[in-house]
């Protein structure tokens, strides 16, 4: 951290600074400049309270410096992370699609749109067994009785399954039928959660929150990798902001911040950034031009009578133009 | 839900919206308009899902109408709730003033700020035992031993206590210790949070959710009295803006809006808004101008100490004037 | 625009709405629904101010249904816009590459670029004579010899010339320079600057505002056709958002939805809308994969010495890649 | 401007960039750190473009440290400015409230309100003679004859006049008729207008941008100082956000902010911040609990037939009410 001195600041204030700093067992590092002195903070672990310096006299401004975050970052492992899935790898030269519908409604459902999925080339089946919805009257999933639907659909079309944990009480009962755990949005600043992920030994898909900075959400990362699970996925999935158009502004120059920053694969979620199926095919397309690992796409076979969302899910005949336009744009931007 | 259809929609195109509303179990009304047709959707049980119909041939847009919530809105209940904690009465005419430690710290730490609290004249005492921290490297909160101190402290100085639940594992155990049990903005939509909170029999503070719209806030009061606990006060606590000379950005309005749409009671926290000392003495003036019920600061007698958001803690002698300016306001705005 | 009546309005607080409504010169049509009566405002010319509506006695809400733009609205031209310049058609099926300098800072810096933008396939060359700057104490811009600077690289070129013009007193001059003239995002709700551009016979693009609704922007638009000039092309350069990671957030969802409620083309400029070198690329080639009929570049060949901007603009080696990777990716968009 | 350098960087880039400092004309300081090193650039007159360096290798974050603006910083003039209008002081004690419609409709309608505002206790007049209106279609407002009718209200009830500027072009009439010049928010970035207002004798009240930071306001500030005029009052009107119960969200923070980094006196407008009448009376009292200089409110005596912004215009009665309470909470909250 820097803490930058007023102009005027006397050499008492100037001290009293660097007392404070030395209290908090931190080193002071004065650095005088052209009109004005600053103080840096050094030997700090994780992040210092900006707001202590601040309100010190003759404090003008503190400014952090370093990064929070460790295991997740690229200069603690410069390489990047691969995950394995079977015979998939995330996180490695393939761009990963995983297709699926919003939330299980039923056997014959999932079962036939893991079938579009497969045979339009995507490579991971989604599906919401617990559905976090804003109101309580809204459908909330089929909870275990979906989750063995998904896990009858992996055995019937060689899909592996993500699906969404809600909370620590379900937790156990996810990670036994699910090959990747996803973490929503909602619950990116969770801790418990994400401590109990950081126990798993399946992978994590984390889902940015709706308005969380990358740093925030690199933080959530570091929790699951401290508890020991090292592998993690990152997905973008559109920031809140002032505009009505669409649900969310997908924020897609996290992605090559994401990628300079940390070793983690990142991908993205076009389906829930818009809210919209005639703005989902052309962000996906996007999705695959920003160089991200994979892209997670909402596809049912009757969005009209879906229980959630259906009119952010693609028609089977779209996903399936969009997987071949998305991996041909990839081959495009992976030269760099 | 109102459809507006496109201008040159086709009579075949309207039908089939008709058809697809009736489809789903609600009564479509067609209404003419200048240059176009719209078609009410009616009967409906809590939020349609617009996005079904937005994608049908001719449809231009859909707009939702009715609210979705029922038992916090003022339609459902006209009268202020009320809700008694010992002598005092949240909702009522008094403007109460909770203040204590971001952080339970120690005992003495607790002790020596209740007692300034009470001597200052505040109703109630505020202090975490469980923290949420965006680092998993920053201090996390005393935990059980923590509750004890407030326990002590409520003992000794006469004041309630209000302390923040984290997930359902810590659950049981604060609602043991605390005279109000907090769930604060990481968690507005941790909806087995507020399951379990509804059923609890203390009351509850629902702090806003960083970017939750005032719709979203109360479909989160909502999900906590269908399970039983009438007893919900609402907490203001600024919301992620672009700004950058404070943490959050303080939405004063939402303080009307909510009175106008609901009978729950609503305080304010601007400590967490702003993160900075200088800022907190005028909100904490505004919140009493915009009529809220209540406000809650955070007070150290050592800020520059302190584990926790130290920068933004007022030194008691600021309290001490704050409780008395908040007051004074309180009265003038009452009238209107 | 719709209101929406309060359950427990009265046949007397109904009445006056209808009123109300009547004495504006408006039609009202009341809208029975299953627990409230909604009513309808018709033939209204443009928007209505609903807040008039809004504060009388029993209504709940209004509600806006009509969009209040007419000659930019494809219900009013269903044909795409097609602009020709020179031997281009911007609004067709090629895309449009734009490139060059932010400003303007010598003949030799614009020739020197303006080469490596027509070798790299380039279609347009920018550069800012005139520069809106946050700060009096920062480059202005060279004025009128920056615009002959930019005559003398089309005439050796053959490169048509698009750059930005600042406000009234300047826009004859930029006029006579120009190919296509430039309002920025700051100048997007300058009317006067609009109405004068609708008065030119030159080909105008028109950037987003900042913090501006898709909405506002083609309101903005509508200033200029209002006044005769047709040839609009319109230009997403980012929104103001919370984050910190990039100067805006690129909003590439506007893309499909202008061109679904216009008629007008639609570029990006992705290079201010991160402002760093390394988001450049990416958003470009996202930009093509959104459909979008165009791009505008930033290309400096000493970016370390550029009087502006320089972290954002492409070296010309990164240009030409992005040229080429960008035409491959719009290939595979195009068709849906 | 401290540029943090990646862990692993080399001698050699280190050395690059302390050159490219240099060549810029700066100075370069290295500041070793823990575990990396840090270089501040200083002696740079206004803003140093960080993207210039972000993007040299080794480079991992460049942060800025100085803010850019001189003239209107607390720093440059540490006494607050006060700004003399007849018998008032603009920036002294007393809290400055101007009152009166949004347009200018006619001459009956200004005269009437005028006396109710002076009759309530309002020290100034506003009104719009030339009105940015989003639509082309909208009210434009009379243009001279709208500012000859304030001059009348002005000399029948000894109110000083504010009203807007919108272009060069009617800048001087504007200037003849009006004691105070307004500068509209989608004005606050238009260069030319902001040093045609500095060329002026008349003080100047420059709203604040729809989504502009308060150092970008400042900077706005400037470059009416820097041509000489050194009346200028900011006015915080609310920011946008993703919120929608109100038009804006008012930002009251920036009220304090402003206090302490500048000496100009600062106002609010609770009217457009709000946009609904029964959010204007909270969000006017807590202007004056943050310890604003002055208020500025829409009043109307028949806001159902206003033909700009009646939803949001107090009654006279009301008026009367605020004018009554904002000075009591003015006197409570100046004490500190």
């Amino acid at each position: 951290m820097l803490i930058v001195m007023r102009r005027d600041a006397t050499t008492e204030q100037i001290e009293a600074v660097i007392r404070a700093i030395e209290n908090r067992g931190f080193a002071a590092r004065p650095i005088p400049g052209g009109d004005r002195i600053s103080i840096g903070v050094l030997y700090n672990q994780g992040a210092v309270d900006a707001a202590i310096f601040q309100e010190l006299p003759g404090v003008k401004e503190t400014i952090p410096v370093t990064r929070p975050y460790k295991l997740v970052s690229r200069e603690f492992q410069r390489h990047d992370t691969r995950i394995p899935i079977g015979d998939l790898v995330i996180g490695g030269d393939r761009l990963l699609i995983i297709g699926g519908p919003c939330a299980v409604e039923s056997e014959d459902q999932v079962m036939t749109i893991a079938e579009h999925v497969r045979n339009a080339g995507g490579d991971i089946l989604r599906g919401g067994a617990f559905k976090p919805r804003t109101s309580p009257y809204a459908f909330q999933g089929l909870g275990e009785a979906g989750l063995k639907i998904l896990a009858k659909a992996r055995d019937a079309f060689g899909l592996p399954v993500i699906t969404e944990v809600l909370d620590l009480a379900c937790f156990d009962m996810v990670e036994a039928y699910a090959d990747i755990i996803q973490i929503g949005t909602r619950n990116m600043q969770n801790f418990s959660l994400l401590r109990r992920a950081g126990e798993s030994r399946k992978p994590v898909m984390l889902k940015r929150g709706m308005s969380a900075t990358v740093d925030e959400w690199l933080m959530a990362a570091e929790y699951i990798m401290t508890e020991g699970n090292p592998n993690v996925i990152l997905c973008e999935r559109g920031v809140r902001t002032f505009v009505r158009h669409s649900r969310n502004t997908l924020d897609l120059s996290a992605i090559p911040v994401v990628r300079r920053e940390s070793h983690l694969p990142v991908f993205v979620d076009p389906s829930h950034a818009c809210g919209f199926r005639d703005q989902v095919m052309p962000l996906a397309r996007a999705s695959a031009a920003v160089n991200a690992h994979g892209m997670m796409i909402e596809v049912h076979h009757a969005p009209e009578m879906a229980k959630c969302d259906g009119g952010q899910s693609l028609l089977p005949g779209q996903f399936e133009i969009l997987c071949r336009q998305a991996r041909a744009i990839h081959e495009i931007a992976r030269e760099g």
